[in-house]
C-alpha cells in the first residue's frame, strides 16, 4: 500500500452521541442492557472495514440529577471489558479498544484483563487509558473524593509503565515449551520488580504473548500532562477539535512530542472524533439534526454545558446571556478551555452553547451529503490535522449505518480508506510498529 | 418438580483437573490461550443441563519453581470474567460462575462487572468469593505481602456485604422508566452510602436489575469464618471433602448456621467436588487413571503437596516416611489439615500422600463405572453429604464427554437429575429464590 489511508474508529455508545438520542422515535429503547444490539454495531463497523471500535467507561451513573433526562441514553452501561470479551467471539478482525481507568484500578489486574482481551480477540485489544476526572466515580471508590489532576497523572505515568512491562515480559511462545518438561521456557520470562510511589508489581503475567504483542495504547489526554503521556505511550490519541486550525495545532503539538522519546511521527494515530449527520441530500441531513435537536430539553443542554465546564450549576444565569467567568478547577482542563474559547469568539449565549455542546456532546459535528462529509474529512486527513477518525454516530445503529453505506464508499471512490483488511491484528490494521518484549 | 434433583457444575481449567492432564497425548496443546476450547466444554455442559460451569482465579502464575512441570495445565488462564463473557453469549441457559478476590478488587467496580455479566448471560451469572491465599498473588498487588487470614476475612466480610447492596439498590425497571421523561425512576433507586474500615462507596449501580435480581453467591471457605460467612451471604458452597463422613460433618455444619441469619435450609446448596475418572468398565477406568498417575513425577506431586500444606518445601524429607509437624500457618487452613488427618489415618508416606493429592488435587476422586460413579454420588447426595457436585473432569475436553455421555444418563434413570431445565436464570435452575431489592 503506497498511499496513505484513513484509520476509522466506531466509537459505540448505547443510544447514540447525540444527547437526545434517547428520545428519538428510532432509539433502542434499553440499548444499554442490549448485547445482542452491540454485536449488531460491531458487525456493522466490522463489515465497513472499520480499524476498530472504542466503547468509554466510567464506573459510576453518568448524571447527577436523576430528574434530568440528559444522559439517558448512558445511564446504563456494560463494563467493557465483558462488554468486548463478547464482541471478540463475534467479530474476526476489528479491533476492539476499551476505556479503563488508571485512578481505580491496579497494574496487574488491568494488564492481566487486557491480555485475556487480548489473546481472545487475537491480538485485537486496546486500551483507552483515562484518569477518571468524574466526581461520581470518585465517591464510588473513596472516602477521599477525587484527586486532582497532577496525582492523577502521576499514577497514571506509573501505571502505564508497569502494565507496558508486564505485557512486555512474556516473550512469544514463553509458556508450554514444545519439550513439555516445564510449564514455561524461564529464559522467555521476565518478571516485573516494580516498587514505585504507587504500586508494588513482582510478578509476570499468566498469558502467553498476543500475536500483536500487546495490546494497542490509546489515550484522549489534552492537557500538557497528558500530551507528554500520550507521545510516550501511546499508539493511537482520539481527540475533540472543533475548527481544523484547533486540530491541526493538537496534530502538530502531539507530533512533536514524539521525536524525544525515539519515535517516528507515523508511530502515533491521531484520530479525533466526527459526529457525522448524513442525509442524501443536504437538505436530508438538515432535517435530521434538526429532528435530533428539537429533542433536547434546555435544561438538559445547560446541566451538560455545566458538567463540560466543571461547574455545579449554571441555572442562575441569563441563558441568553454569556457564560460567566470560570474559576480554576482542577478537572478536564482542555475541554473547558474549548468551550471558553468558542463562547467568545463566536459570541455565543449560554443557550446557544448548551445547544451546540448538547447536541455532538463536544465533538466536531458535520451534517450533510456523503460528499460533504467526505470533503471535511480528507481536508482534515490531508491537511495535518487527523491521521483518521472515531466516528461518533448520532444515533444506533441508524447513523452508523448512514455512515458505513453513504460515506465509506465515496471515501473509498477517493482512495482514501481501505477495501479490505491488512491484516489480523488491530496493530497490523493501524500500521504501527510491534513492540518487541524485554 | 417434586423430587429432589442433584445440582451439577462443571469446574472447567484448561488441561484438566489431573495434574499431570496436559502431558496426556490427548491433551490440548494450549488449551489455557484457546478461548474456543472453553466455549467447546461450555456447550457439554449445557447439552447435559448442568446448572453451571465454575472458572477458578489466581491473578498470578500458578507455580514458584518454572523448572517443575507441576501446574502446567494452568500456567496460562483467562482472566474469569472476560471469558464467561465470551461464553455467555455462546451458551443461552447455563449458569456461569466466575472466582474473584476481595482482595484486591473494589466493591463497586467488581459488583459493576458481575452486573454487566448477569445482564449479559440473561441472569445467568454467579461469583465465587475467594480472599486468595497466594503468596505470588500477593506480591503482584502490593509490598507489604499476605496479608493475615483474619484479616483478609474481614474485608471479605465488608465487601460481600457492600456488593450485594450495590446490587439490590437497583429495583426492576429502575433505569428508563417507560415515560421518557427521566433516565430514571428516582424511587426505584437505593443509593449505598457505605462508610467502613475497608471501603467507602457512594452510589448507585449503572446497571438493570438482572433477571435473576442479581448473581449466585458462591463460596469455598471451610474455615470457620468462612462457613460463617458462606451461611450468611452464600447460595452455593463448593466443597473438599474426601469421605464421607467428613462430607456429612461439612454438610451438616454450614446449614446448621443457617437459621440464625433467617435462611432455611433449601437457600444454600452444598456442592462438593468430584473427580470422576469413568470406564466402560472397572478395568478401564482404573487404565485411564493409571495413565494419567504415571504421568506425576514424584517432585511434581511433592511440591504440590507442600504448597496445599502452605510450607515451603518438602523435599528434605524422606519421600517414604510420614509428613513432619506442620507449623502453625495463617493459610487455607482446612486443607492443611484435611491432608494432615488423611495422612495419620491411613498411615500414608509422603510420596503416597503426594500421588493421592497431587491426581485429584485434593479432591474426592471416584474411578469406576457410570454405575460405579452414580452409586457413590448417590449415596452423599442421599445421605446428608451433598445437595450436588462440582465435576472436575481429570482431562478435557474428553473427562467431561465421558460424564455427560455416560454418567448423567445414569443419573436421569435413577431420577437424580433434570432432563431439561426448570428455567433461563441460573437462580430458577439452582432453585434458589430470587432475592429483594432495598
Amino acid at each position: 500500500m503506497s498511499e496513505r489511508h484513513m484509520k476509522l474508529g466506531a466509537f459505540l455508545m448505547a443510544g447514540g452521541h447525540h444527547i437526545a438520542a434517547w428520545r428519538h422515535p428510532d432509539a433502542h429503547a434499553d440499548a444499554g442492557s442490549d448485547i445482542a444490539h452491540f454485536i449488531e454495531l460491531a458487525r456493522i463497523a466490522e463489515a465497513a472495514k472499520f480499524d476498530m471500535i472504542f466503547i468509554e467507561d466510567a464506573a459510576a451513573i453518568r448524571e447527577r440529577n436523576a430528574d434530568l433526562a440528559s444522559q439517558a441514553a448512558r445511564s446504563t452501561a456494560f463494563e467493557p471489558l465483558s462488554l468486548l470479551a463478547a464482541i471478540a467471539v463475534n467479530t474476526t478482525h476489528l479491533g476492539i479498544v476499551a476505556t479503563a481507568s488508571t485512578t481505580y484500578n491496579e497494574p496487574y489486574g488491568l494488564a492481566r484483563a487486557f491480555a485475556t482481551l487480548d489473546s481472545l480477540s487475537g491480538g485485537r485489544a486496546g486500551w483507552n487509558l483515562v484518569t477518571s476526572a468524574s466526581e461520581l466515580e470518585a465517591k464510588n471508590f473513596a472516602a477521599s473524593g477525587l484527586r486532582p489532576h497532577s496525582e492523577r497523572y502521576e499514577r497514571a505515568e506509573e501505571f502505564a509503565d508497569a502494565a507496558l512491562k508486564l505485557w512486555d515480559g512474556v516473550e512469544d511462545g514463553a509458556y508450554l515449551p514444545a519439550d513439555g518438561a516445564a510449564f514455561a521456557d524461564r529464559t522467555r520470562l521476565h518478571p516485573l520488580h516494580h516498587h514505585g510511589k504507587h504500586f508494588a508489581v513482582d510478578g509476570i503475567l499468566d498469558s502467553q504473548r498476543s500475536p500483536q504483542g500487546r495490546p494497542i495504547m490509546v489515550q484522549a489526554g489534552a492537557s500538557d500532562v497528558g500530551k507528554e503521556l500520550a507521545a510516550r505511550t501511546a499508539d493511537v490519541v482520539f481527540a475533540a477539535s472543533q475548527t481544523i486550525g484547533e486540530a491541526q495545532a493538537y496534530y502538530a503539538d502531539v507530533k512533536a512530542r514524539l521525536a524525544k522519546y525515539g519515535r517516528a511521527k507515523t508511530d502515533l494515530k491521531v484520530m479525533p472524533g466526527i459526529s457525522p449527520i448524513v442525509g442524501a441530500t443536504d437538505e436530508e441531513a438538515k432535517a435530521k439534526h434538526r429532528a435530533l435537536q428539537e429533542l433536547i430539553p434546555d435544561p438538559v443542554g445547560v446541566a451538560l454545558l455545566a458538567s463540560y465546564l466543571s461547574i455545579q450549576d449554571l441555572s442562575s444565569y441569563p441563558l441568553d446571556g454569556p457564560l460567566p467567568e470560570m474559576p480554576p478547577t482542577n478537572l478536564i482542563q482542555s475541554r473547558q478551555q474549548l468551550i471558553v474559547d468558542l463562547g467568545k469568539r463566536e459570541g455565543l449565549s449560554i443557550r446557544e452553547l448548551a445547544r451546540h455542546f448538547a447536541g455532538a456532546r463536544g465533538h466536531w459535528q458535520v451534517v450533510g451529503t456523503p460528499v460533504q462529509i467526505a470533503d471535511a474529512m480528507e481536508e482534515r486527513f490531508a491537511g495535518g490535522a487527523a491521521d483518521g477518525f472515531n466516528v461518533m454516530a448520532p444515533l444506533f445503529p441508524s447513523g452508523l449505518q448512514d455512515f458505513t453505506t453513504l460515506v465509506v464508499p465515496e471515501l473509498r471512490r477517493r482512495g482514501l480508506f481501505r477495501d479490505d483488511y491488512e491484516g489480523r491484528t488491530l496493530r497490523q490494521n493501524l500500521g504501527v510498529g510491534a513492540p518487541a518484549s524485554r
